[in-house]
């Protein structure tokens, strides 16, 4: 094959997935992703010491062009990251840094792993040459009045906030291609629109009367330490929080009423499960007079069958999160319900893989010209 | 002994909770349920090796007035319950016999805990004096032809059938109290009808748009030896099952249609959880013109304020399984959808309990004249 | 009130199980455990959000003596218990309250359920009329000097250290009875006393060759909000912590060193389990030259043949922890090893209820001179 | 192919992670390892329909040089893949066959993830051309009445036994290499030989008191539907069976044995966890005398400091089965114990990784001259 046609990268040495655990000199030495050959993208993740922030280092272990030259995180600032995740012990890679203390000038492109509100700032402070996918919530409203209601404070970057490109990769793709700034989706909103947008667009469902219950697994919440997130208060229990008032509500209802030309309001009910990851979005649809299930089914086949990652199942076979742990896949299908004339479309995701790193990866492999699945191809880790 | 005795039952004994364990004549003596003195019950329990039965046998070690006469397990005739249940080794109860050898003379009530189709035909020919609870589905649906439908046989016993009454005690008290068969209600089917009863009944809810999103702990689907409900297919993931048709929809449509006066059909999708025990009906409704949530609020009020098991929770308190783990509570509560004219409703039970052993005994405690919660006071066992 | 009285104390009245539940003058009111009737004890619970402190409160729920008179929780006071335990809300308890705003003078006795080093000066500033039992480690260790060096603190009331008897009812019930203050074991030193201290004292096994791998659920690390705890860092995985060093090591050694009257040093590697409840300790041990398992088996039998909640199963027999969820009893078996001379013990118990809030209760009633099974009745919450 | 030409393999090819991928003329094509390209090992799975062989399946989706060529699973014959693993619906993998149809002129090497017992004969009818890595017990005993004695059964292929080699890749890497069938070892002997095997060639324990106790998630059980693996009995507990008398013993034996050149008998006791993947030895040894804990450390530090997948962690670190999930890693480390001139080893590996098919696909690289490691650079999924 020519590797010549990829943007401008050349593929024609080993793979480094190969080279890298050749290049110590050693028959076999360590796995890592450290940034070193010429030809590697060399990649910064700030806030490394949270659950997206290590979910992206687990992916980019494999990555054949990126290597991780940066990772900063605040209060473990001097650490090795080995000692805020054991489970990356047997990766080389660099240790923590405050990021003020970060030199970006040997640094391609950025994950931006922080908290949402003081990352606006931080963002703000980047030097212009990096490529940055943004997993905060805080450039995916385009509306900053939005974003102050639901986030209970002013938006201080609203100039980037209008440069950013929201990164849902199936349905954005040709804008982040081009991006400097993407705004990575959330996970609610990703396993919600994915399916939603394209029968929206054809418009073969009701607008107004879209409900959604969605379970999530713990992982969604970080590596936060709360009460409600200890082992003895989530283990063999449902805990449906938020019930009437989830920040991905407002995200989801903007990406909606893209695809509707028209303000949609949804019904949307997360429950915390007692697993570590996984997502799933039921969701409850109106179709419009004369369409059938058939017609949803029919309309997913189309928009997604040379996706890769966006997988519409077989007639009646259910979307398991089991089927994406780990994974960036998102797997959807739709069923008949009872009720004449209402549909139950179901998608999964892994809330850290495709509801976070995983899409996130994908973006920055457009945005630095590489086909979008590179690093991505993860099989459920099941059972 | 005569159940008509119990409505003037005289407590001035020694409570027998301490009278067991003091009758072996020493100073403490293990625990245990087995019948024994003048004045208690004698409970027989049909298909004990099952997870209804030996959840029968907890809340019975407790019950001041029943006592364990008989078990039987066909499979498993000849052993002792401990070889089955391992739990239920530190108490005192009869060996596991084939319900053909039972001697039901000195039996006053039996709890049938049997596979839904045999079940009828044991019922039939159980003798005249017994009172019955049956918990399998075999005499819930009033419509015989709804049962060969749904369960893929003809019925069997369908004299017998008009004769059961449907034990959803808070609805139907005064009928239960006067049965001698009672047919327990399943697990899914109480969870919806307690809070939906009381609104379809004041006409507060649109009949023609009620939508349950209901989720399972694994215990709903009894000792089943079946691959998808091993640990390693369960844990760590959601499994729809059942999208389109569960065999609890035309138990629940048949309370919803009787108070609503008119045929309901519902949209159910039913999701397997990562847990044990416990079950939680996320229920979205459509109001009536012109009313509120707070009217829905009001409306449970008023209907459970005097129950001790239907427990509606204050405002905006969500309720939580891990809050009826092991008790025969539900709980329930309503909240404000973010679309206009909807409201949601959650309740939660403990599948075991009151979705099946526990108000089986709330049951059979009014068939025998006793106070309903008799035996029934366990609190939530969390963390 | 006076407890000497209750020596003969006189069961003819009603069972306050039943009566608590008629006293509101309804048919059925909530289940309570509030004090009411004069002849009811009257109980504090002190640091009532712990998860020992809501773990007395499910027992005595259920307690037909002891009613709830006080609960503090200083940081939380002012609030009812059931915005701290939302499954609390069935019962009918009183508010929480500062333990500087307690009034003693209506209460009984005390669970003091507060963190370990500022116990003691509570405990030390309680009034003299109080039965205190205290499940903190604060008078656990006869030696201060041995507190001081596992606590990292000097110990500020050695002389109420001095009067304290330690609590593990099965080898001290007679001390237990006659005492005001006692310090309730923790949850590994009941686990491995309680079979071992009868071996121990007949000479069966070689004391300088104890190796004790313990495993446990998560509560036993309370309700502390820490990283560790969480449910993505514990589900799914096992986390051998304190290996070369846990505090319960002192206490363990000094009740097998009193039994050996020799000083016995252990081996002793805990393993935190992605449980909630349930505590097991597998034991292996040398046995004395000529000794065989049917010999430690025999002596087991002797020594707990009486007892209610110490129980040695049948031959081969394996204790499940799963047996015991929410119960007070404490399983035990002795296996053959592979290696000649060597034996297996395994023991089971809930460490919040052997392991803590129920062996508290157990000891409470002998304290007030009631049958030490009071209340304590509950059955293995399986599955 | 020829497999001899790979010990001069060029890598200057394309990666085949990306190759494979577009291999189908699309933009993007699903992820798959069916075997295509001329230069790529041809693999067959036999008994495709349990986990270790679906594990062998999510291995090679990544793996640059092996392609699937063959699935078979008798009691599946005619089902794709993704009817009986849902989770691999998105790889292209052949249907399944029954082994007797297979034709294998086209398959260069066999991973044999059959039963025991049934495996022998399978493998006895194999043309001589593959290179065979069995995953059962069948020919891991090299005494033939040790495997009569504890498989209950004759052997029935005695001849091919002792051509066998035993495939603990890290101890007998060279004779790997060379080998036609390799017996690749079970979870528990690996978990355990890793760490033993260089501390009892350098005789610094003793090897007649080595006591193991070990804990597994379930999938170590494989797919195998028994009441004992349900979620609702394997939960929230923990199950030690097999407590005198596992079939792993007689192999970890074998392998400590020849270690020592002596017979050694070990305590072995097996936890079951309520956790999926992990596995967990902690290894209670004597030194021998005037050995320290740190001679251990440094003995194993020489023995694997040049290994990938054997890992030694840092002075203190605690090894932990979250760091391994899903990875070929083995962790080690060494602790110093309460009672003198003892210690405390732990070692942890994912039991359907490093503990079967993992370590399968290594010993397959080597025995097709590749570097073992390739297609096993997974980092542990965490959380």
């Amino acid at each position: 094959m020519s590797s010549t046609s990829f943007t401008s990268v050349s593929f024609n040495t080993a793979s480094s997935w190969n080279l890298k655990r050749r290049e110590g000199g050693k028959a076999y030495v360590r796995c890592g992703s450290a940034a070193s050959s010429e030809n590697t993208v060399r990649v910064g993740v700030l806030g490394a010491s949270g659950y997206t922030g290590s979910e992206v280092l687990r992916l980019l272990a494999n990555h054949p062009q990126f290597g991780v030259a940066l990772l900063t995180a605040d209060r473990k600032a001097g650490q090795p990251i080995a000692s805020v995740f054991p489970h990356l012990a047997t990766q080389k890679l660099p240790d923590l840094i405050a990021v003020k203390d970060a030199d970006f000038s040997h640094v391609d492109a950025v994950f931006c792993c922080l908290p949402h509100g003081t990352t606006q700032e931080i963002i703000r402070g980047l030097p212009n040459h990096l490529k940055i996918v943004d997993l905060s919530a805080d450039f995916r409203l385009r509306d900053i009045s939005e974003y102050e209601e639901w986030y209970g404070q002013p938006h201080r970057a609203p100039e980037l906030q209008k440069e950013a490109i929201y990164g849902l990769t199936e349905i954005l793709r040709e804008e982040i291609r081009n991006a400097r700034l993407v705004a990575n989706p959330g996970c609610y909103p990703t396993s919600i629109q994915i399916p939603l947008v394209p029968l929206i667009k054809a418009k073969l469902i009701d607008i107004k009367n879209i409900i959604i219950d969605a379970k999530s697994g713990v992982s969604g919440a970080g590596r936060s330490v709360k009460e409600n997130l200890l082992y003895t208060e989530v283990a063999e229990g449902i805990n449906s929080y938020g019930v009437t008032r989830h920040r991905h509500v407002p995200e989801t209802e903007q990406g909606l009423s893209d695809a509707a030309h028209s303000k949609v309001t949804i019904s949307f009910t997360p429950h915390l499960m007692p697993m570590i990851r996984g997502m799933q979005s039921t969701i409850y649809v109106e179709m419009a007079p004369g369409v059938s299930t058939e017609d949803l089914y029919q309309q997913l086949k189309r928009s997604y069958e040379n996706e890769e990652f966006a997988v519409l199942l077989g007639n009646g076979v259910v979307p398991r999160t089991h089927s994406v742990r780990g994974t960036n896949y998102c797997l959807i299908n739709v069923f008949p319900d009872r009720i004449p004339g209402r549909a139950i479309i179901i998608s999964v995701i892994d809330n850290l893989v495709k509801g976070a790193s995983g899409q996130a990866l994908q973006n920055l492999n457009l945005m630095m010209g590489f086909p979008e699945n590179l690093g991505l191809h993860y099989q459920s880790l099941f059972p």
